[in-house]
């Protein structure tokens, strides 16, 4: 087992995630980018080499993640352009000498989804492993249909609610035992389509190879939109143990109350009021008069000044805040935030909150959603952000502003 | 005694309280609607008929608290239109069999106004007996004029000030021996003009029936405009005694200073501070970080959120609030104020303010107020709201506004 | 010694200091006119007699500082224009009939300052002595040239970066054995014209007097325009000692951390924090939920409201303050800050912040500076002041303003 090469794709770029960094897998999650959560699921299922695909702008902060993950040897490879999957295991054929499991390192999932997936390949030897995962709801991704010995013989994508042919849809943890065979596949069909391995594993059905669905229904979140952050904050305060650094100041006048994590040198002011499940990252600051809570992530070297109540948000590192109501939002790293700024987090008509995204209006599903601000914003004093609003990395809100369309 | 029936005048209509209810009987104070605090007044003086003239409208809502008031039983009729007290008088006429006392339920008064009535109808057997209030400054009443033997000669309505014949304007608790006679004098004058039942007062006294006044110099109250709600609250409050329920949860970093009563299941946050006198309502939370002071009254269920101050208002229940200041206010049921949403409460000028009130201006005599809003509004975030305006049931103010006219 | 006289020029007028009063000895520091700091200073240093050229706005109120100066006996001169230095002396003339030290009491200096200019003019009888600041960078004042006993030679003004003829300039605690000999050399000279004075210098040095220049390196500060006035809250705070005065009441809920002055019967409040160095004048009241902080100095019967944060300001007293944020900047008396009333104190450029003196922007060299305003000012809510921005004394700004020039 330790022979199979677990293949990273990190090489997809796109809009869907603006004004935030399209690659998601850098987000910090409880101190750790996504890409170390998920490296770490790797290194416990027991499996030691990783080949991670990136794009020529990310490979550089990807080596420094992982050039501090003992126990793995890596291999990089650049994807020169965005084609898909099946582009980027072109890209990497020539590293692709054994048993591969090919993984979207964009996707949560639990342990179990390795260990269902390496127990599925060795049960009878089959050609190929891949997860279903069982929904209850219409999901808008790929149905896996399988024949009576549970081996793939179609995948039906975003076929419309109400026409599901199955349960199970495509959860990118996918066990080769013949790399080459797949590339063989993929030879065949447009490589720079979208779904181009989608096709290939179905001529693979075609052309007699076994490919195994193997169910699986722990923990799994995709992302592709901004506002997802909020629910990924969530998974993993769930998880998580609360826990406060013996290096954190925190005033006895200081309340923390529920699972709170609070990072090394962070300090709590006298009269802050922090109530889990809540992250504070390492060097925040949490002033006087302040309250943090429901679910809020804040990353490393953040001020949250007097007066200020952050609520239900993701908040990356170096933020600063003075008087402000931050609820329900996702926010850049560096951002300043002017005293008396606040985000309305809900519509008078208490509908879902729309996301303009790809320059079309998009269901949140939430009907509670802040701001969406990408890195080194800033807001002047008294600015108000409606609600689901989008601000472009750098973008600075005159004093007074009422901000209702996306900058 | 228990013979004689009180009469409660509920079918009245008006504009003068709008944007609130006119139905000032149903407003709670401590808990209590005004309409209760009333009977609980009737019982202690040991009368335990009592009739309620309602208005089609509001006889549900009636029949909802009187069906809880133990001790009292209650016959009710209709007034179809609101013509005055003559004509509700006139409405009840087939209930009018025994001994009546005529009660305007929205003035306030102590138990003493009963006692001295009562005594002064069985000194000498007075065909009727009204109180008379003790007034230092003009008052814009019916002012009683008197014989040497104490009996009422006429009723001067609104003289004007300096032309006040008496020191004692009708205060509407009225005692009648025998209500047919006066129902006999109420069908010689016409019996929808606003003055009708003082008309028929007047005729009574010209045709030799004695009315006696008797004098009353305690607690009295009466409500016409809606700022002046804001003086009930301080009247219950300063009569009241500090009470906080054994069900109330109030953290120990919480402060509670002064007269206060907090009703069941209400809780107080950390940083928070109650300054009395103050009343909170069951239910409701007091959030971190947050001031109520200065004679406020809040109903039930509301949440009062993080940053907060309340001064001297009267909030309604199921009310939230986020980051605003409200003072001097009065707020209806279930509305909801943005963050940042601020109440002004007092002129540049610092003159008294002037409230519109049936389109024209009306100086309040108080150099503090701030909104006075209906039921069921909405406010956005950053909303600055001026001295005095009222907000109609209902209302969205979009955020940022000024609001500086009634809406 | 004690027959030495100490002559204050306290006749000057400008406009550099608007909104803020030109006779900047008036404003309290830890309590105290500037004017009263200086008279310590000359009592401590052995001297008892004091001249005081006034203008006629101001006599009045010196006379009521002075008057309370006990072991200094005061001679009052009115300069009925403010001509200059040399003006002043000769409105004075009359009362020149012994040695003299003439002072200008809006510099700050240490008591060294006198130890070494009495010393100096002892060594060797020098016919006068005057101060050397040693200046490590260009400052734009009158730099003075020696020969090789120290004595001046020439005073060179505002040379320029680059061009200075000594590391010394001219501060103004200056003896004269003769002041007769002064005022002789001040009738050769235009006595209206602004720098008459050191021409009377040089014209002394020319006709053989000697003038001693006497080095001096300690504490100093000059004080031109309005935001000057941080600075010396920042010299008088780190020069004075922490005190609480017994008759002050400080809640056991708030928090006093650092080198905090609190005066008499001032109150501090629940949840406040003051972290100092900051000083809180007589009779001031620090509310709930309040944060002062970091060389803010606040004069007497101030009143912080609710959910303030005062950061690096001077207050003068009698203001009160509402759900604001007061950050660096400079506050005449009795303001008054409508509720979300915020200052802005820095430029989303980061840049130094530019101030109006005299029609033209002036570069004050800060990079965080909030709002100077007059005396008797006002805001409504929801405010935003911009940085830099200067107030006229009684202004009114209406509510939701966003000023950004000077009023």
């Amino acid at each position: 087992m330790t022979d199979i090469k677990v293949l990273f794709l990190c090489g997809g770029v796109g809009k869907r995630m603006l004004p935030l960094t399209e690659d998601k897998f850098l987000f910090k999650f409880l101190g750790k980018t996504l890409l170390e959560h998920q490296l770490g699921l790797v290194y416990k299922a027991g499996l030691k080499k990783v080949i991670i695909v990136c794009h020529p702008q990310n490979e550089e902060k990807i080596r420094q993640i992982t050039d501090s993950s003992p126990g793995i040897s890596f291999e990089y490879v650049r994807q020169e352009k965005p084609l898909g999957i099946a582009h980027a295991l072109d890209s990497a054929a020539h590293l692709l000498d054994s048993e591969l499991i090919i993984v979207n390192p964009n996707d949560i999932f639990e342990m179990t989804a390795y260990n269902a997936l390496l127990a599925g390949q060795g049960k009878n030897k089959a050609d190929s492993c891949i997860l279903g995962y069982k929904v209850k709801e219409y999901f808008p991704g790929g149905y896996l249909v399988t024949n009576e010995r549970g081996e793939l013989t179609d995948i039906v994508e975003k076929p419309g609610e109400g026409n599901e042919p199955s349960d199970m849809v495509n959860l990118l943890v996918h066990y080769h035992r013949d790399p080459k065979a797949l590339l063989k596949e993929i030879s065949g069909v447009q490589t720079n389509c979208d779904d181009a391995y989608e096709q290939a594993l179905g001529a693979m059905c075609k052309n007699g190879q076994h490919i195994r669905v193997v169910p699986y229904s722990d923990g799994w979140q995709a992302i592709k939109y901004p506002w997802q952050i909020l629910n990924r904050v969530r998974y993993y305060l769930d998880r998580a143990e609360g826990h406060i650094s013996p290096t954190a100041q925190i005033s006895d006048r200081a309340v923390i109350d529920g699972k709170v994590i609070i990072e090394d040198n962070a300090r709590v002011l006298e009269n802050a009021v922090v109530r889990g499940p809540v992250y504070i990252g390492p060097g925040t600051i949490v002033g006087n008069s302040t309250l943090i809570r429901d679910y809020s992530h804040l990353g490393a070297n953040c001020v949250v000044g007097f007066g200020t109540e952050i609520k239900g948000s993701y908040i990356d590192a170096g933020c600063w805040f003075h008087m402000n109501y931050i609820g329900d939002s996702v926010v850049g790293e560096h951002c300043n935030f002017g005293a008396g700024t606040i985000t309305a987090n809900w519509l008078f008509s208490e509908k879902n909150i729309r996301v303009r995204v790809n320059h079309k209006p998009l269901d949140t599903g939430l009907n509670k959603l802040g701001a969406i601000i990408g890195n080194n914003c800033r807001t002047g004093i008294n600015v108000s952000l409606m609600p689901g609003v989008k601000i472009s990395p750098g973008s600075i809100i005159q004093p007074s502003t009422v901000l209702t369309k996306d900058i």
